[in-house]
C-alpha cells in the first residue's frame, strides 16, 4: 500500500463511537443528533424514493442547488452539492492545494482537515488559539504563520471543537490578512443555524471573491448520516470544484438531495432552525451546569452543539470503559501544540435524558 | 486554483445526459436504468428513512458489510461500504499508487480511471484492446506495459465499455502477470451480475492475495444514484483502505446502506438477477438487430449494459443535436491510443420504447 495510507488511522469520532456501543456508553462524543429528522424531511424523502432514484449531475440536483441558493442568498451557479460536509472539505483540498503548499489552520482543529491537507500533498501549519476564560483567536499569530507558500485559511464558523463563533472585527481582520497575502479562505459553516447569540458572520459576504462555503443539510436537519453537503464558491469557479468531486464520488445520494430540496424552504418558513436553537440552548444549559455542579470547569459556546470543559486527570479511553460515558479528548484536535491540560469536548445533541445520565455517571465516577 | 483541477472537465456521461436533456434526445448514453429500481429495495428504504439517519462507520454498516460478504461468499472483515463504484475506485487509487508510480489499463478505459490515478500522482499506462470480430485482450501487450514502476492491473470484468468478458483463460494469465510482476489487481466488477452467457470470472477467486473486487449495489438493483458500492480486499487490508474513503466522504448514506443489507438476500432468493439478465438480454437483442438492421456493424456484447457498434462518419455532439439521440462516441475511451474509426458505445438499459424509437430516429438520420 502506498504510504499514504498512513493515513488511515481511525478517526476519532469513528473510534468514539464504536468504543461507546461496545462498552454500552452514553455517547456524548460524535456529533449526531439522538432525535431523529423532522417529519417533513421523512415525508419527502419517502416520496423521493422511487421517483428520483437515478445519478444526477456531478454539481448537484438543479432544484437542490436552486434550494441552497435560496437559503444562503447566491446564485445557483456558485453551489455545488456534496457527500456531506467531509465531501465538500476534500474536493477543496483538491482543487486549493498540492505538494508544497501550505494551509493554515487554527488548533484545536476539526480532525478531517489534517489528512485531506496531505492528500492533497500540501503541508497544514496550526496556530493555536488561545484560552483563558473563552476561546480567542490570535491574530498576531495567524498572520505569522502565513507564508509564501499559504494557499488558504481554513477555518469553521461556529467553531468545531471549541463552540466559539468570530467576532465580526474578527472576521473582518481574517479576511484583511486573506486579501493582504492573496489567499483563499475555507470557511466551514455547517454549524450555520445553531447558534446561542447573534447570527455568526458568513465570512462570504465579506470576500465573495476569494471564501469558499462549506455546509450541511445533515446538521442543519438532523439527519448526519444522509451525506447531503454543499460548497458555495466564488463566482465562475464551480465547474472546477465539481469537477473533483465527480472524481470521489460522482453525485451524492438522488432521493436524499430531492428530499433536502423540498425541506429546506420549509426548514425557514416554518421556523425550524429557531426550534433546534432554542432546544440545543436548553440542553446546553443543562449539560454545563451539571459539569460546574460537579466542579468542573466549563467554556460556554456560542455556537454549534459542543462543549469544551477542563475534566483534569481523566483518560477519554478509560471513561468510556469505566464511567460509560464517552467523549472526545482535547488531544484529538492538536497536532503541534499540546492540548491545554484536561480539555475534553462534550456533544449535547442528545436528549436531555442521557445528557442527565451522562452527568449522573460522571458524578459517580468522579 | 491547484493545477490538478485540468482534470475536472465534465465527465462525458454527465455530458451526454446534460444534452440529452437539453435537446429532448433519448439518452442510450450514460448507464443508468429507465426502469425504476425494484419494490423489495424501495420499501426497504421507506423503512429505513427515520429509523437509520445518522453517520455510520466510515467502513459500512455492519449489516450491510455482512450482507454483502454473503452474497460474494467472503468475510464481512474484508468488506468496505463505499459511495458506489466511483468512490470504492478513488478511494483504492489513493490507497494503492502515488508519484512515481505507474498503473496498467486496457483501452478503451472508463473514464474515472485515468483522473483518478492522476490525482493520486500515479501515471496511466494504456493498453489496446483488440478489435477483430469481438474484443480481445493483447495479453502479451499487457506484459510488455508492465514496468519497475507498475503498482497494479486495473480492470474491469464484465467490462465497460466494450461489453467483453475475460475467458477463465485470459483471466489467468492475467494473474499469473500479477503474480509474476508483484502487482494488485484492481477488479471493477460493477456488472457482475449482468452477463448473457457463462457467469463471468471473479479475480478474487484466482487470487485473493493480490485483488481487490470493486461492486455496486446501484447498477445490480437499478438505482445508480444511490451511491451505494462496496471493495473487498486481500484479507487484513480493508481498515488501511477504508481509511482513506473516511476522508473522502466519511460514510455512505445510512438508510440506503440499511435498504441495500435487507435488499441483497432478497435480491439473490428471489432471482431478480435472473430475470434482470432475460430483460436485458431481450432489449439488447432488439437494439442490435435493429442496429445491423440499418446495415450497422455491432460488437456482440457478453455483459453489461452496454453495446459498443461502428456508426461511420457520426458526431456525438451532432447526433444528439439532430437526430435526438445520445450515445457515447468511442474516442472518450481512448487516452494514447485513437479509437476505432465510427465507434461509438450504446446503452440498452432503456425501455423497449426508447430503444426502438431511438433506432427509428437513427434510422431516419442516417
Ligand atoms: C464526520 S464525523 C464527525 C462528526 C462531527 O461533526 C464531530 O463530532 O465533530
Ligand atoms: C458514474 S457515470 C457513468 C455511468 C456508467 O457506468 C457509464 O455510463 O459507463
Amino acid at each position: 500500500l502506498h504510504p499514504r495510507t498512513q493515513l488511515s488511522r481511525e478517526s476519532i469520532f469513528a473510534q468514539m463511537s464504536r468504543l461507546a456501543a461496545q462498552h454500552g456508553a452514553i455517547n456524548l462524543g460524535q456529533g449526531f443528533p439522538s432525535n431523529p429528522p423532522p417529519d417533513f424531511l421523512l415525508e419527502a424523502a419517502r416520496r423521493a424514493i422511487g421517483s428520483v432514484d437515478q445519478y444526477t449531475p456531478p454539481i448537484g440536483l438543479p432544484r437542490l442547488r436552486e434550494a441552497v441558493a435560496e437559503d444562503l442568498g447566491v446564485s445557483p451557479e456558485d453551489v455545488i452539492i456534496t457527500a456531506g460536509g467531509t465531501e465538500a472539505l476534500h474536493a477543496l483540498a483538491e482543487a486549493l492545494y498540492g505538494p508544497d503548499d501550505e494551509v493554515v489552520m487554527l488548533e484545536p482543529y476539526f480532525d478531517v482537515y489534517i489528512p485531506q491537507a496531505r492528500i492533497a500533498g500540501a503541508e497544514p501549519v496550526m496556530v493555536p488559539m488561545q484560552l483563558t476564560e473563552r476561546w480567542e483567536v490570535d491574530l498576531p499569530a495567524l498572520e505569522r504563520a502565513i507564508s509564501v507558500r499559504t494557499q488558504a485559511i481554513l477555518l469553521t464558523n461556529p467553531y468545531n471543537p471549541t463552540g466559539s463563533v468570530f467576532s465580526r472585527a474578527e472576521a473582518q481582520r481574517i479576511v484583511e490578512l486573506a486579501r493582504r497575502h492573496d489567499l483563499w479562505i475555507i470557511s466551514d459553516e455547517v454549524y450555520d443555524e445553531l447558534y446561542f447569540g447573534e447570527p455568526p458572520v458568513r465570512f462570504r459576504e465579506l470576500a465573495p471573491e476569494r471564501v469558499f462555503t462549506v455546509g450541511s443539510a445533515g446538521k442543519r436537519l438532523e439527519a448526519t448520516g444522509w451525506r447531503i453537503g454543499w460548497i458555495v464558491t466564488p463566482p465562475g469557479l464551480a465547474p472546477q470544484v465539481a469537477g473533483m468531486r465527480q472524481w470521489s464520488s460522482f453525485c451524492s445520494a438522488a432521493p436524499l438531495q430531492a428530499a433536502v430540496a423540498e425541506a429546506l424552504p420549509i426548514a425557514r418558513k416554518e421556523g425550524f432552525y429557531q426550534a433546534l436553537r432554542e432546544s440545543y440552548g436548553r440542553r446546553k444549559d443543562l449539560l454545563e451546569q451539571g459539569l460546574r455542579s460537579l466542579g468542573l470547569k466549563t467554556f460556554s459556546p456560542a455556537g454549534t452543539y459542543f462543549l469544551t470543559a477542563l475534566l483534569p486527570g481523566l483518560e477519554a479511553q478509560t471513561l468510556v470503559r469505566e464511567a460509560k460515558v464517552a467523549i472526545i479528548p482535547g488531544s484529538a484536535f492538536y497536532l503541534h501544540n499540546p492540548a491545554p491540560q484536561g480539555l475534553f469536548r462534550l456533544a449535547f445533541c442528545k436528549t436531555s435524558d442521557e445528557i442527565e445520565q451522562a452527568l449522573e455517571r460522571l458524578g459517580h465516577y468522579l
